[in-house]
């Protein structure tokens, strides 16, 4: 199914994604970083190189590729420690666009799918709740029926994308008669509805040239043709595009512990203590081979689940299982690489200390650790 | 390279180890724990059923399957908890006889691979010795050249089926001139040569059904025709070897995990605590969710490794890697397990209690981890 | 309160007890740890030698001395690696004699505690039952009032010295009609009652010489006299002897994890590999290092505990914390420790094999982990 | 050593602290996070307050208490989630102060100390140099005699309070004709010497309010009277000052770690999820019984070494032990709560995330945890 003509294709976009990094991306990330924020046009940038969706069909824009190129993209930003703006990039493409394609109205798509590959829509999804979190069950922002339209009102917390965002994917009961899980839909939201209003761009410990921020609805008026999908079918929509969303963050925490593993590599090599490189210390090279073994079992099995994925076999205890090994995994090797940094470890002029910081939210967005077993171990002991 | 039909005949072939498993071993298999040996003639039964050095030529008596067929024997013997009998089955049809065929002459094939195969002749490999462990540099035990002969002295320690063994392959130092691992060689030493002697049983912690034992050479005889592959390439022999060892020992430790998960999951969904199944208190869901992830994920790196082994790209870093992260894993996992049963779980009666004591050793023997992040590191940070 | 009077006399006592575990112990405990049990007699030696419930008073037999003599006597055991018996001594001088002590009859004290001081009355407590685990509210062995007496059936599991027990502190349920664990009483129970069966001598993976049994109870009938305490405050009263019972456990685990700390580092210092010693490659050297940190660290709060007994104000959730603390880091101790043997570390020869497996069942009995987890958390989240 | 009346005085001085903490620091703390570094005028107002060296002698300007006094200052700023002032204030009060007082001439005595106790004058030490980490033998800064004076050319990083210094403490070589560590002097230079530069206020993940920085000497010229201490026993003052630096960070890390966790058990017993407060679930009552046992291990240790150094008897093992083991569990713990707090815990609006950051310099400043292991190693296999 991978057969040598894709790995072909593949690894020459590969080399594209890496040199608009390069070219593009690296020279200003700091400050970026700095500013708490990446420039608006950056996406625009992106699109015109065709980075974006790069899976839509032709038809609506897109380049029809399969699932894999996504991925490289997220590989290569995350693996250049870009992580802030992997994640932005990674919701844009890798859940709002395909939630659109997989369950828009023909009139959606065409909408919105052409503007967002080009990059002059930016996509964002509004699901957790300040008093919610990961629990679905508990959220509180409604939509009302009224005529052909419905009414938002609620809040929603922790949205990548909230500041650059054009069009939100919103979660909001639509029946209140049902458990919540079962009574929700989901609404393609303008930015520049005037119900629509952005709270701040949220102060984070890393992650910082990627936005997140609180959004409010308030009496936000949408016709009925914003619902995406069918009404009440929310959940539904979401339980089926989740193995993607958490395929994703598997695949960019495996390329960040590569990434990061890599700039370690470099730099235990050149770096002396005690008249010697660091590299040559018998605790060094052990921290680094277990490392680099921890990372290499992850790699293994995020490739299979792509593998599963593309066949449509990747099902959701696996996914799980993906999301909260790799992730976890990313934890132990960012602390590791800074410990093996020492003192300029803790330097955000070292590439290190941004890793650090910024994969320790991998662990809690996209399903926290502890979510995820509580899915895996559904099955487990089933 | 793993189709579908192939992939049917391993599934059918796995079926009758299996129900060989059943019939033949689990009746017995507590009594020769107690017995610290299982019995002379299960090596018949288990020629006789064709479970021996499988991928063994036609030509040579076996069945020429491919390697994964002898994988298929390892993990079914590891995952039914039956480790020790495993560990023993795997040095004689994954090692020695590989050995022979990979480097042996056409008369040491004709003499020894048919009989490897019908379970008369009993392989064993001695390596290790009591002052030198995994430091092949140190070996002591020494081949002088006798005329046409070699005399061999010396002794080896940690014998698997050195009870058993009727053939050893003996590594000895042949040349003193050049530092310890490029002079050694290998001879296959039959175990009615009147120099050689075997030591007690020893007395291990686990594995009681495997016999381990030290070997001594007192002015041992063989002819030079003993040798196996050319003088003094016995080192580079080994290494040659090794990713098949080391392979063989991931996969019966990812099996054993296998096994002893699902061993757990049962126990703990029909234990009742405080009024309910130990199943439904979070702390079991959560921990077998991270020890099931932990599983799944090897499971993905051992099969990778084992496609690379047939491709013949599997390198000594990445078998390394396996044999690190699988082991380390399965210490885990039998831990956890074995918590999981409460003070059943210390009890020989129980499965768990074997498979933990039975795990103990996976991180030693075959290269410590140490060794392994040793070699993994000249890789990591070349 | 330990001023430097009582220092000396611990001393000199410690001192004592080593003399004896090296003239009378050590030669005889691998042959004890393959029979399964140590011999009868060793209990009336001990009692000769002063070292069998030494703090019960005087006017019963006893010395008189302060718990910390008590706590010496297990030390001892547990760093000599002599576990087995140490848990054995433990269950009879720091659980049964203070049971019957603090809580008997003057009859029951005399009755008892001087023949437990002699040796010629071995105690056990039989709490545990199959079905019920750590959970006092399953238990399930009923005595009822019958005259004058109480007719006791049950049975109960995994009880220490239960070959040896020539009296056993039963804890069977009373009064039906309220929650098992406040209908509970406790009963004095003579080994040569009709209806006192014991069961086989369980076959464990570890803590070989230390005795392990089911017990069974038919028609088993005790005088009213019999009742330890008053009649269904067996909880009650189990809940006040918590804290010794849990706090030698604690003093036991960093004994042994010292005991085993010490012979590792004898160990690497001698043993040669790549043609230096063990002890100094990093990876020992670091190794040793945590581990001699995670030793130090519960010794510290282990002696805090041991005040606080002795002051009256070691609570449940402190001692809670010292049983879960102090058996979590053996854990680790002994795994460490075993590791840096190699080969040699996985035969019984070896102490520290011996040591890895003892220390398993610490996590377990006398309140799982898990139990203590929960215990403290309802202080820590109150 | 540490009787009733004691402890009195020191629970009313934290009283005072706390005080302090909440009414002029706690308010404006966020800002000066923001503005990474906190204003002078702090420094005057502790000094004001008494919070400044209270161990210095009367005689020259401070309070003359013991050191336990100088520990809750520590431990008050670092539980209130102050940690980048407590690093600050430690530096100065706990390394610098003692230094002078310890080592100085009653001219440097005079003319320093009072106004450290004051706070117009804020202490530094400067020993790290960009090449040589934590590797004393490495110092390339020299100090090269001139007639009656020395003159200092070189440069130090990572020097707490190299913003605000107005005297720091610097290493540098004055005989090169032995060994780096053997030819080492201390100097006490002024920061309005034309010699000495600041570089900027290092950019760091965490710590934000504390100032860190590089520094240069350029042909900076001092009197031989700026010497503290003996010529060429620089290393050797600094070897007896250790025990009282590590400890301070180890009192520091216990304290932080107390409340984060007071902190996160707030947290979770008001946060709902599912319907119920987080703290019900078992995941998070089993997760702070871990964390809170190991806070309270850790806590006993370091007022154990606490007592030591009173008595003069914390050796520098014991000492490492310490700095090792409670930073090393401070950095599990701040993980841990940081995870209970889901998103919320990624936000520097919670302070969990603060405490994250701040925390994961611990294991790296004072001595790495591998220099400690190291350290303890030498000692554990003598």
């Amino acid at each position: 199914m991978i057969d040598e003509d894709l790995k072909g294709e593949l690894e020459l976009f590969r080399d594209n994604v890496k040199r608009f990094i390069e070219a593009e991306i690296l020279p200003h990330y700091d400050e970026w970083e700095k500013a708490d924020i990446f420039p608006r046009d950056i996406w625009n940038k992106m699109g015109e190189q065709g980075l974006l969706s790069v899976d839509t069909p032709e038809e609506y824009g897109g380049f029809g590729t399969n699932f894999l190129f996504s991925m490289v993209i997220i590989e290569e930003f995350t693996r250049a420690n870009c992580s802030g703006l992997g994640v932005s990039l990674s919701v844009h493409s890798d859940i709002v666009a395909p939630y659109i394609l997989n369950h828009g109205s023909e009139e959606q798509k065409k909408k919105y799918l052409p503007k967002m590959v080009s990059g002059e829509c930016v996509g964002a999804i509004a699901m957790t709740e300040p008093a919610a979190g990961s629990d679905l069950q508990g959220i509180r922002t409604i939509a009302r029926k009224d005529g052909d339209d419905y009414i938002i009102n609620g809040s929603k917390i922790f949205i990548t994308n909230g500041q650059h965002a054009d069009v939100v994917i919103v979660v909001a009961r639509t029946n209140l008669d049902v458990s919540g899980s079962k009574g929700t839909s989901l609404f393609l939201v303008d930015a520049d509805n005037p119900g629509f209003k952005r709270g701040q761009n949220l102060d984070k410990i890393g992650l910082h040239s990627s936005d997140t921020s609180e959004l409010f609805f308030e009496d936000l008026r949408v016709p009925a043709s914003a619902c995406l999908g069918k009404l009440d079918t929310g959940f539904h929509i979401m339980m089926n595009e989740l193995p993607r969303e958490r395929l994703t963050l598997a695949v960019g925490a495996v390329a960040g512990a590569e990434g990061v593993l890599a700039m370690t590599a470099d730099y235990v090599k050149e770096r002396q203590a005690f008249g010697r490189p660091v590299a040559t210390l018998q605790n060094t090279r052990f921290k680094m081979a277990e490392m680099a073994t921890d990372v290499r079992v992850h790699r293994a099995f995020v490739d299979e689940c792509c593998r599963l994925f593309l066949e449509g076999k990747l099902d959701n205890t696996t996914v799980s299982m993906a999301k909260l090994g790799t992730t976890e995994m990313q934890g132990r090797v960012v602390d590791g690489c800074l410990q093996l940094h020492g003192g300029y470890g803790y330097m955000r002029e070292y590439g290190v200390s941004r890793a650090f910081v910024d994969a320790r939210v991998q662990r809690i967005y996209g399903g926290t650790s502890e979510i995820m077993k509580e899915l895996i171990s559904r099955k487990v002991l089933a």
